[in-house]
């Protein structure tokens, strides 16, 4: 087991990655509370559910509510039902939540957390790869029908427990989605960790070998969150690939790719666009190989998708005034934040279907 | 015009308080917004949202919504419904929300703020007495059908403006709901006000002296907020009269009395018990008194009714592994915190029928 320290303005918080930490989470709970609220999704519950149950001592006040596993969970609904179940099971001002689940379980426990009676304790416990990256910096969101993530604070959890064991279970699609979040961080900040994982594809890569990305992923996104943790400023970076991600998760229906398949192909557009824009070499066409080979999908976008892609682009939440706010890179570990114009934007969207044509 | 400041934590905001501020609320923000969005109610509405308009440069992008006015808009449907309208109208991060209303627009629009997008600047324009109260402290809350400002945050307006002109036009009992929290702040740490109050009927204050009172008690619940944001401690002072004022207000139906007529009672409810917990003498009768001539609802309260308040009474947000809690007072300005057995408070709730049917 390996401790890191996430700091932030008002809190500080531990992270602790390792095989087996499920059946032992109440030794990583420092405090006493009236209540533990455990949400999970089913998928994940009917895993990991009781292995986190037994490690909690019988005379625990312990409850636990199960949604359905899917991006769909993140309704205004499910998170009025978690309100009402929390306060059926007696939750007070001085209880526990904990999220067993990957990012959609912990957005949306978070949330609830952040909101529950004004605030209570919450614990992350990421069990998909992807999670890594949500589970640290506090964000926590619901979806609005108009877009992802829409409603939500900033809210920090009091730890975060990482059994990097769960991830055996993990389907295929998923852990190419987790991955591309560990790729757009080699991007941004962590040239080595990139090279390293082209040398390599995903189903050769060991647990352990997993767990050091997963650590350098962390680390990065750490660093970032504690200099910036309210996205006033550099946070922003960490969204390199998902101004058209988020739209492409938009068009195709969430639940038909997932979150980092549809942030890989935004990647790459980040990587065309940066080329482009600053006149520079990026390893775009080493990316594209790697994706390809690890079965990613590879999106087409057909002329009239452009226009909504473009509409959805500018509806989302880092766009200010209008503008089209995208996340480039000057070099790799070089990103900046550039807003461009509807005209260019449709330019470097054909240049790039162009691109890919003649792959 | 005059100014105050509220330091917190993380934040500090100025309160503007005066006459006709309504007109020139523009004068007092001192940050370029891309979008401001202000919400009010029918009632608030009709009679003051020209005025604000009216204030703002044309060239402005301000657009406005209307809620019913009551405390069944403080629902989770209401606060959907608004974070579908800021989306409409397009509101992003650099955007404002103005409220303008009395607690309940506040509490709903400040909690829209709270989450919209993760949080956007927002300003309290209070309407109401009773207001004085809620736009201050960063309280921002809805209902949860089991009971009232269940779902919110802490979360500071950039702002609070005071127009204390628009008093003016308030119902009666809405004058009497806001002058009880001014009452409860006296008792908690402002004896001399106290006393002045009681020593006035409400329909001779002027003007000129509620804008004092309101100040004073501004003065208490700031002085108060400030060592102690998140209400870990002695932030709960400001519960006097709340226990048994929330349960009321439950049990007679929200709309039928108000907020502060309900606290009212629970004020000579907390005076009777601390007599008792603490075998001294406070004004109780003098403030009976008071509340009769002013024609306050004293609320009678049948056997039957007992165990429900006192089951409302545990549910209460501020109630911790299930006892009730109440704020009393060892004399006037010196409030503690206490926990209070079941059958104990059931004979201090009896001793308090006694003693009102002789009076
Ligand atoms: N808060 C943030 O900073 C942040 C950052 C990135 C993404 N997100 C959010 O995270 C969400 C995506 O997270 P995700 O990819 O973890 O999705 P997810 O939670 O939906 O998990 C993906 C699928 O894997 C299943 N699953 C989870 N753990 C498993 C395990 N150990 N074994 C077998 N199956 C398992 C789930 O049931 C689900 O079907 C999105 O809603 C996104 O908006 C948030
Ligand atoms: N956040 C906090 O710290 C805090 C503290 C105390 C109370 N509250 C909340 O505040 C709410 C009660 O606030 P309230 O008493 O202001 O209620 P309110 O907002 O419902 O206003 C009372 C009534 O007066 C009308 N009104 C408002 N201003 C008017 C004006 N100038 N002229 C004519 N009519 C006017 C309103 O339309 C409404 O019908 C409750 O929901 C309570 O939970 C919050
Ligand atoms: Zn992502
Ligand atoms: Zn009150």
């Amino acid at each position: 087991m390996e401790e890191m320290t996430v700091k932030s303005n008002h809190s500080s918080y531990p992270i602790y990655i390792g095989q087996g930490l499920r059946y032992q989470i109440r030794a990583y709970i420092n405090k006493n509370y009236t209540n533990i609220f455990i949400i999970t999704d089913d998928q994940v519950g009917s895993r990991y559910l009781e292995d986190v149950l037994h490690g909690f001592p019988t005379e625990e006040n312990i409850c636990h509510f199960t949604i359905p596993s899917g991006e769909n969970s993140k309704s205004i609904e499910k998170f009025y039902s978690l309100q009402t179940e929390a306060l059926k099971n007696g939750l007070d001002r001085q209880s526990l939540i904990i999220a067993l689940g990957g990012g959609v379980v912990g957005d949306l426990a978070g949330f609830v957390a952040a909101t529950f009676m004004r605030g209570i304790d919450y614990i992350q416990v990421p069990t998909t790869i992807l999670a890594h990256d949500s589970s640290v910096g506090g964000k926590v969101a619901i979806n609005h029908h108009f877009g992802k993530n829409l409603i939500g604070s900033f809210f920090s959890p009091v730890a975060v427990i990482y059994d990097v064991e769960t991830l055996s279970t993990l389907p295929l699609h998923e852990i190419r989605s987790g991955y591309a979040e560990i790729i757009k961080e080699g991007l941004i900040a962590n040239q080595k960790m990139f090279l390293s994982l082209l040398d390599h594809s995903l189903a050769s890569i060991k647990p352990q070998q997993l767990e050091i990305y997963l650590k350098a992923g962390i680390q990065v996104k750490a660093r970032i969150v504690e200099q910036d943790e309210k996205e006033a400023n550099i946070r922003k970076f960490l969204n390199l690939g998902h101004t058209l991600g988020h739209a492409l998760e938009t068009i195709h229906g969430y639940g038909k790719i997932t979150h980092g398949e549809a942030v890989a192909n935004g990647l790459l557009f980040a990587l065309h666009v940066s080329e482009l824009e600053f006149q520079v070499q990026l390893p775009f066409y080493q990316l594209y190989q790697w994706l390809k080979d690890n079965n990613y999908p590879i999106l087409s976008i057909s002329k009239e998708e452009i226009i909504e892609l473009m509409e959805l682009m500018k509806n989302d939440k880092k766009s200010i005034g209008g503008k089209i706010q995208m996340v480039l890179l000057k070099e790799v570990e070089n990103p900046v934040t550039v807003s461009i114009e509807n005209t260019l934007m449709k330019h470097y969207i054909q240049t790039y279907l162009e691109r890919m044509e003649k792959l």
